[in-house]
């Protein structure tokens, strides 16, 4: 049997550990799958002597993580220190510069300086490679790096982000508030304490900067995403999304437009029998849709120890059975740069809630505005607080009134809404949720 | 750029017309993820002058398959022939023999004769593809062989047959009898004019004999599958799954147990909160469970000119690219005999339906022989046709008793069903459904 792959790993948290107890049990079997044996023999840590739950003797400590990556001793590089900069970044340049094969799971690396990254793997013709980047154990990398390389793929589009996903299903089974469900969330280790990153999407931006760039070919960017998170999300949207037969699911969505590669992060309501709108809890899903054939939905783990832990040893192991591809699916100088997303003249369906004056023509008002715009719509409800007592209609306090739009631009939405908010028959801001058809 | 691969079809029906067009259309995007073009340039089929909606005139006409597959202007042999014996087989043997990576979408051929193929491909250091072979357009061989190389998998089970599970969904929703559901099934080309390969199982066997190989190491062999179609299943079947929480799917599951690698295709329950539960009409799915992980489902279409041609074409790119795994994940001798699975001894709930005879003392009959065979009862269901009409329980015709038991052995609930035959208390035979739990 061929010489065993030497890896080394910078970065021993729950990742790192799973890492190196995942290679040391499936031992056997890797050897069988890869041609060679995978061995880690080095590692890289903040702390030494910390308890892991893992034999530290057989492997070498590297008290700097980027003389580990530089380290003779090693074959490949496994980076799971986190965060965009140094040592991070430090690390993964000088393994890619001294020629290692890198492993990383570090999205907001990627998403940053993927394309520099990915620039000095293709000059040094070695691999980069960073499945647990996106969507955790979900083999969507390999999917779209590979996997689909014969399709025309239309639109990518998932939950990547877990913790939006299990307050999006508290809130909608138990009907708890925003409020309610982020301290839940907190208090059971689903939430942050700071969990401003998840919940305003700029995690699920990440994660899809890098996904439409494997899909489309466009230059990693989070900066070209349209942001929106899912903080003004309230029960009653997901109670009237239900009565609609959608579902409420923060979604990354990358689409081919005649604009170019529109690139987006908000709620959206789904169908209820889609694929994706069976996913709950903390569970991601993507979904691909390629021409000429029905969508390919991936689900599955988008975090913890062990579920990003084997996507990081099935990168490993491609390295070691001497499989190579573009980090982002093509050389790095064919990838196209993707302007943001002009989200005026984003095309779709809309759900509009807004709270009206319960006077009469109200209701004659906002339909008027929408007509004003050519805004088609496919439902509207009004909901009375209850039935009028003198039989007569008379003014009282605001009313919901919840309205689903055909296929409009969202230039036409917002100025229809700010149409009707100048008609002063709603009170506050009307609520606005893009819809993703399947 | 690098020399094209120059790529010869044998095989022009649906698949191989839409792979010829999908590799045009895909021209620029293939040349740029592989590398180097990918050119079709060579072909051959059974009728020259058909119709096939594709440019004939680039293409080279080969009247024999076996020359085409050793012809020196090619780089790669798809076959897309199909059936397992000749002219299929003899042409990917003699294309391996000649040195010629392989791609085919043959899944009988591959069952019958895969450990044969994938030892002379090892031989002479070529791929052999097969990625349309089971569930189509999904990516789950590449999943298997490569993008879980790091985990320990416990259980791959799925919907293989888009023709069961269409028919599945047309009885559950619309409360159509098996027979009914064929004739309609057969009216709109979702079956074949004689269904038997697809209906029991047989179909879904062979895709789950590539599955569990490249899962578990074991040689492909449909032999060593139980298998049991979807004939006997009923309406009321339907309903009372539905009434207890549950759907009933054609799975094909393959379980690591402690007599090894169990086998076996049959109608399950499945609960309705899974993700393969989900799954309706002709779209297949397949669940992977991996050690230390949450279940990893992979959804799309089964079958299909455009799905299989998608996966067809990625494993002609992987062959640009130059990967090459061994076929079914490990060397073929390191391949594993797989004995063919003892039903009795498997272990799981079951669902029983049975029509009782409507006396006093027929539901304690049942329990009692349930309990002498160690069998928990998860809940009993007896239901009367109507209420007695005397207020006094008296006997009238037979009534139908389903109840759901708790893991147990197959042995012992066939003994226990044996027992209340022999106790005339129950008329005809008992239904008999496995219980998967997600």
């Amino acid at each position: 049997m061929a010489s065993p792959l030497k890896v080394g790993i910078a970065g021993l948290g729950t990742v790192g550990a799973s890492v190196v107890r995942l290679i040391s049990e499936q031992r056997q079997a890797l050897a069988l799958r890869c041609g060679r044996p995978v061995e880690v023999v080095a590692v890289s840590a903040r702390s030494r002597g910390k308890d892991r739950g893992i034999d530290m003797r057989k492997l070498r400590w590297v008290a700097d993580p980027l003389k580990l990556a530089t380290d003779p001793g090693i074959d490949a590089f496994v980076e799971l220190i986190g965060g965009e900069g140094n040592p991070a970044r430090a690390a993964v340049t000088a393994a890619l510069k001294a020629g290692k094969p890198v492993v990383t799971a570090n999205k907001a690396l990627l998403a940053r300086h993927g394309i520099e990254l990915a620039t000095l793997a293709e000059k040094r013709g070695v691999a980069l490679n960073f499945e647990a980047a996106a969507a955790g154990a979900i083999p969507i990398v390999k999917t779209l790096r590979e996997g689909l390389a014969g399709n025309s793929v239309q639109r990518v589009y998932g939950i990547l982000n877990g913790t939006c996903n299990y307050m999006l299903t508290r809130m909608e089974r138990e009907k708890l508030s925003f409020e309610e469900c982020l301290k839940e969330a907190q208090r059971l280790g689903y939430a942050e304490a700071d969990p401003s990153f998840d919940i305003e999407g700029h995690d699920t931006a990440q994660k899809l900067a890098i996904l439409a760039s494997l899909t489309f070919g466009v230059r990693v960017d989070p900066g070209a995403i349209y942001v929106e998170g899912i903080t003004s999300i309230t029960t009653a949207d997901l109670e009237a999304a239900d009565q609609l037969g959608y579902r409420i699911k923060l979604l990354g969505v990358a689409v081919k437009t005649e604009q170019g590669i529109e690139q987006r992060v908000h709620p959206t309501f789904v169908p209820k029998d889609s694929a994706i709108a069976q996913v709950m809890g903390v569970t991601n899903a993507v979904t691909v849709d390629a021409e000429g054939i029905a969508p390919i939905t991936l689900v599955g783990p988008g975090a913890g120890g062990m579920a990003t832990a084997s996507a990081v040893v099935a990168d490993i192991a491609d390295i070691a059975r001497g499989v190579r591809a573009a980090p982002f699916g093509r050389p790095q100088g064919k990838l196209i740069v993707s302007k943001k997303a002009p989200m005026q003249r984003h095309e779709g369906g809309y759900y509009i809630r807004m709270l009206a004056v319960d006077k009469p023509g109200t209701a004659a008002t906002i339909a008027k505005r929408l007509a004003q715009h050519n805004i088609s719509m496919e439902s509207i409800v009004q909901r009375h607080s209850g039935p009028p007592a003198g039989g007569a209609e008379k003014a009282s306090g605001p009313v919901p009134v919840i309205l689903i739009t055909y296929a409009t631009t969202e230039d036409a939405v917002r100025k229809a809404l700010a149409a009707v908010q100048r008609d002063r028959v709603i009170s506050g801001r009307p609520q606005l949720i893009r819809i993703e058809k399947n």
